[in-house]
């Protein structure tokens, strides 16, 4: 989101994470957490919400997880790697277990909400590798 | 954001708010909380920061409540409408106060989230006077 | 809650809020956060899931609610009146929907979670009295 | 906190975590998030804020990632146990840098908040250490 990117780029002093690996994972954090809060909106509407118990919980949690990780990789200026990387850690988990979840259902707006969950944990991945790569250097 | 909208447009059943008028909201809540949240992080590495005090208080109030009326927004199923409607009356009283704050300093990230903050500002009352509308109706 | 009390009376300058009231207050919005949590969460267990479906939304919604209306007044030195005070009301209202609605059920932990919220929301309402008088003041 | 304990024990089922070990965790979550909170808005009104900067953003990191912890282990009646566990990771690990970098201050409302963080991340690790044994079993 090209809104993201703006304002970190504005900041003075260094990122403790890669920009270029940040941006696009606060993005998906930021659309996965809209997802995952209207996917359980949407699933208590729906008509056999006895299936889907365990997605508006995996919804919820997830919702959580990434706006708090999008919240933590936004104020990236200065900061402790390890608690960024188990934060974004406990994130892609939580993605996962929120797409496996919403992949087992037909209606729209669990495809989609995984689709965003998928792609929160590959950004989220991707992120945590540079972190490794930077803590090795 | 399409993202906002894909999901919301999917789920069974109507809306208690205005589709047209909340998306655009719910994404301007999400880029203002972001904006905010990395403002108070980038204020904190400026050299005046004894001037800036005011600023990154706003700042973590703004984020908070944006973030949180994104959230109540995206749960828009269902619902009384008098929460919504005192919930975005904040987030628009929280942004108006957070841009005159940025936009009394000459940081760039203030003017970025001076100009997001605003933004939200709009789409909150936008969203109040279709709330009100529909109230009357 | 003691531990509340003790953070915000170490802090130097005086507080925008009351703080007889803005302790309870706080006090009062973290549990009813943590009770309305927890009620969503079981009523996702319970058998009759179809007829709380108004309950878990509500219960999200007021969770979601008093935990940033604990945020913002923790973070009570410096700011804007106007803000506080339509975060607490939004507050008052999300409280008193959920209790209103939990108050339906037989659940012990929907008995327990509608009197969190009757007494977050009256929590409150003697702060926004508190902030009335201020004003006038 | 007995409030807590009060809700999760009306829950139908079984929790995912040991209860014994989860409730004094959520408390201690909640009351860190709060003196995390507060102590950086108190930083932010101290004459000497230019040695406080690690301090405040610390502080804000630590008191979203106690927060969204404090959520997670409130739904704890279903999921999966590496997220809550990887949570509680990122949440042990982000108390133990905030109130190390508070411990280094002496203001009270630094001393206070990393009491704060020192027994959430006590708390953490104990309940980490049931998760694990539980894992194994």
């Amino acid at each position: 989101m090209e809104a993201f990117e703006n304002v970190l780029s504005t900041a003075p002093g260094r990122l403790m994470v890669n920009e270029k690996a940040a941006v696009p994972c606060i993005d998906a954090c930021v659309a996965a957490a809209f997802a995952c809060t209207a996917c359980a909106d949407a699933c208590l509407a729906e008509s056999q919400l006895d299936m889907l118990r365990h997605c508006v919980r995996l919804d919820m949690q997830c919702a959580d997880i990434c706006a708090v990780t999008a919240r933590v990789l936004a104020r990236a200026f200065d900061g402790e790697k390890a608690v960024f990387r188990a934060q974004v850690e406990a994130c892609a988990l939580a993605c996962a277990a929120c797409a496996t979840e919403c992949e087992r259902h037909s209606h729209e707006h669990c495809a989609r909400c995984a689709e965003a969950c998928r792609k929160c944990e590959t950004k989220c991945r991707d992120l945590l590798r540079t972190m490794g790569a930077a803590a090795r250097a």
